[in-house]
């Protein structure tokens, strides 16, 4: 059985629970009046992305796409939404949770009296779940999937994660592992010190800056989601910006893909626009490693790695997505690192020293408040 | 400053300290007396690796190759392993440790009045480290070096992380992110009431346990490498078996790749042959996913992966280990997969029910005794 730390999960799954049987129940009711049976699935595409400039947010348009059961075209979608809502209740009456491929093994079956499986690949699993939690309008920690965990955590707070009370403080070398499911049911923060959040790329920086123990020193929490942040860590992000008011600073490559995980972090993304009031940190910035740092921190040749066509188009790209399109200061530092002609990554600080990006690079511009916003 | 818990550290720090300046002293001598630097260096090769039938463990030959300065072919390498043999120095001078990416970066730079760099890739850096460590006899975390953190772990027992007590049995949902470095001078056990280890393949099948319990019920420690389990994770598993008498129990996927697995933590690797005796497990066991299981668990057709034409050439390599060419049960369980002809996961066992892995499938097999070894 799955620990329930309070009342509020069960709530929340009466919610989740009543939509479902809601949706059960519009399509019984179409088939037993005779009318063709059909779900209607908000499109999650660019073109029903719309940038929300005042909140600083994608945001999901209006758009929807109908998916009707006698179409040889989207029967198949039509069955397969069906089995994952169906599994989805099961998993809320049981009181447990499935990771995203546990959900399509759960579905996957071979049609009785066919050769035909309802699923073949995670691939047709997956959109499918994406589908279920815009149509519900319920998140996928709702519906009780979870990803793969990713990411770990230390610093001057103390959080509850399912009744266990977990310091920060004091999580050794390895640290907090972060869950995919972060909702206010399951981690609650206590008391926290931290001034800021300190969020890195990757877990091998991580760990410079852990042993240096910079988050005792900058009175902050550090954290890393190895590589592009799952959603369970920037749901975290966002809930230690909104809750406790931290601000987010960002240490990430000086490449397109730097560029891009932070966009992600700050706006959202395409994919997930629908989620974005609860992942999107508008107040992300973005400290480094800037374009100018291989000068302005006298680095060899040698960091200099390259910049393929292929990241020659992904730079332009993101220049001209609507949130970095008005913006000065981003236009100067897609231009700069293009100039530049190479991308530099954060490791590429080690050739100044071995702590230089926790001792000297990230406390200089922590005080110059020198950062992309 | 990184945190020193105790007197141990210093002492295996000025052991490593004196082999490299006794190293860098050889080179010297040869030099100033007219004698051409060379280095010598135990070669990992598959033709220098000797299966110990006695001890159940992989070990490296005493095969040795040169490496002269003055050599076209081995200049480079020469002068790269000097490099990283500085870096080392001062990594171990600092008390601080780096990433094998980090280590790459402090050596990579263009050599002087040159357009020639050090290293171009890590591709190229990796491996010299590799070599360092035989060629001194000391393990990567003695030379100051870690891997990225990989792997998981919860249950009932308490350890002491660089000083900090982390109880495993309060770790939410998240668990302890295993670390890269885990020596008795960074990690000690404290408390520990487990009877067992149990270890699965992947952090989504982990949740699954964890979510159940699994730990408390049966009071273990449960564990997880995020597929091919990191050095961290393979040593603490060892040091758990060797220190504390634990058994350790994998649940890993009907396939070569999770056979593969088993015989990497069970008799080490190839590449590895030289830590074998501090990361091998040769009593670990491997409870599942069993060939047999399709029929004996009543799965359906759906959860069949078929056989690649690789897979079948992986699987018959490795029933032509020594390590498992003379074992009955291994033989009689590849072969099981090659006549099935098809893989499956352990996620493959919700098809089931939700928690029939943690349940019923585990519990049943433990209680049976029902595994290879």
């Amino acid at each position: 059985m799955a620990k329930k730390t309070n009342q509020s999960i069960a709530e929340r799954d009466a919610r989740t629970q009543k939509k479902i049987v809601e949706l059960a129940q519009a399509i019984s009711k179409m088939t037993l009046s005779g009318r063709e049976p059909q779900l209607s699935i908000p499109t999650r595409t660019k073109s029903n992305t719309v940038w929300n400039r005042k909140k600083g947010i994608l945001e999901m348009g209006d758009g929807t796409a109908d998916r009707p059961l006698f179409d040889l075209k989207t029967a198949k979608q039509f069955m397969q939404t069906m089995l994952h809502a169906s599994t989805i209740k099961d998993l809320i009456e049981a009181g447990k949770t499935s990771s995203l491929r546990g959900v399509f093994y759960k579905a996957k079956h071979t049609v009785a009296g066919t050769k035909e499986n309802t699923f073949d690949t995670q691939d047709e699993s997956d959109p499918i779940l994406e589908d279920l939690e815009v149509a519900l309008a319920a998140l996928r920690e709702e519906l009780h999937v979870f990803a793969e965990n990713r990411g770990s955590m230390v610093g001057n707070i103390t959080i509850v994660d399912k009744g266990d009370e977990i310091d920060c403080r004091r999580m050794g070398s390895g640290g907090y592992a972060l869950p995919s499911i972060v909702e206010p049911d399951v981690i609650q923060f206590k008391k926290c010190e931290a001034k800021f959040i300190l969020h890195v790329e990757k877990g091998t920086v991580w760990n410079r800056f852990n042993e240096d123990r910079f988050w005792e020193k900058h009175n902050c929490i550090l954290t890393h989601g190895a590589g592009q942040p799952p959603r369970g860590c920037r749901r975290l992000l966002q809930r230690l910006n909104q809750e406790l008011g931290l601000p987010i600073i960002c240490v990430l490559d000086n490449d397109p893909w730097g560029h891009y995980i932070y966009s992600v972090i700050k706006q959202g993304s395409i994919s997930l626009a629908f989620e974005s009031t609860r992942l999107a940190i508008p107040e992300a910035k973005f400290l480094g490693i800037r374009a100018k740092d291989f000068r302005q921190c006298g680095l060899d040749d040698a960091v200099k790695i390259d910049l393929t066509d292929n990241d020659i188009k992904r730079a332009r790209e993101i220049a001209a997505y609507p949130w970095f399109e008005g913006h000065k200061g981003w236009q100067k530092e897609i231009q700069a690192m293009l100039t530049n002609g190479f991308k530099m990554e954060v490791e590429s600080l080690i050739t100044k020293d071995i702590s230089y990006v926790s001792e000297v690079y990230v406390p200089e511009r922590l005080k110059a408040k020198d950062w992309l916003d």
